[in-house]
């Protein structure tokens, strides 16, 4: 590998390390963990990987890496806050569709150049990325990490 | 910039994005603030910043970068659960604590070059390292930007 595809390397090693939390305390979840609060008055466990379902889901067309796989997750987990409109999938479901999404995201990051990673996400205006050229796919990515990483730290304080 | 220096520089982006929301809501927070626990029967948000200052003033060792700036602080807020000692500072300290090793880390960082990053960091043996390229500097750099957004969205849970 040449330098810059082990620095990639690296960050998506990083993605596959916080999602990879998710997944093994996401698989042997009960709906019953899944129902609880983070702390009184906050959001279900549920209503948390449903967000970071969807907002995963969104790198596919952010990053322009494919198709939206679960665009029905948006309007319950975040457009809206928890519990203002019922849960459209079942547990299983969700759990599925964070699976498929993780997996799904992961063999595409695979798929891209470093060239590819430094190009401007579909947040920017190519205007604003020739000042600004952080504002690359690489830190979609890094972002959506972090998000991932905030709310799985939020989920272990459910009991 | 070359390539690898502005994937480099997106991944320092990164960092200083996540701390800086740290220190803008350490900025104003009082200190009955930061004695709520983020839930019940959970860590003061005093402890969590204590315990991700301390943990970021290791990253001046564990990248051989420089010296420990804060290490009165690892008692207290990473060998020990929260409240098993008393606080080793005020809090006014703590905040100048956090402060201080955040803006030293990234001078500290902005100085290494991309190959530098790509070196092995000092948890892994150079044996290990050998089989495992991804274990370098900016594997422990990133780790360290999830454990701060991971803290963080649990203290925005306290009230």
């Amino acid at each position: 590998m040449t330098q810059d595809e082990v620095l990639i390397a690296t960050v998506i090693a990083s993605w596959k390390q916080v999602t990879g939390r998710v997944s093994a305390s996401l698989a042997d979840a009960t709906e019953e963990r899944l129902d609880k609060q983070v702390a009184p008055g906050r959001n279900r466990v549920r209503y948390l990987i449903g967000h970071l379902t969807a907002i995963n889901d969104r790198l596919f067309t952010g990053l322009e890496i494919g198709e939206r796989l679960h665009p029905e997750l948006d309007e319950a987990y975040v457009a809206n806050p928890d519990r203002k409109l019922p849960d459209p999938v079942s547990a299983e479901e969700l759990k599925k569709a964070w699976f498929d999404v993780t997996e799904k995201l992961t063999a595409a990051f695979e798929a891209l150049t470093p060239a590819q990673w430094l190009e401007r996400h579909t947040a920017v205006s190519a205007e604003d990325f020739a000042k600004e050229p952080l504002r690359n796919r690489l830190a979609m990515l890094l972002g959506r990490t972090n998000h991932v990483a905030l709310h799985s730290g939020q989920a272990v304080l459910a009991k």
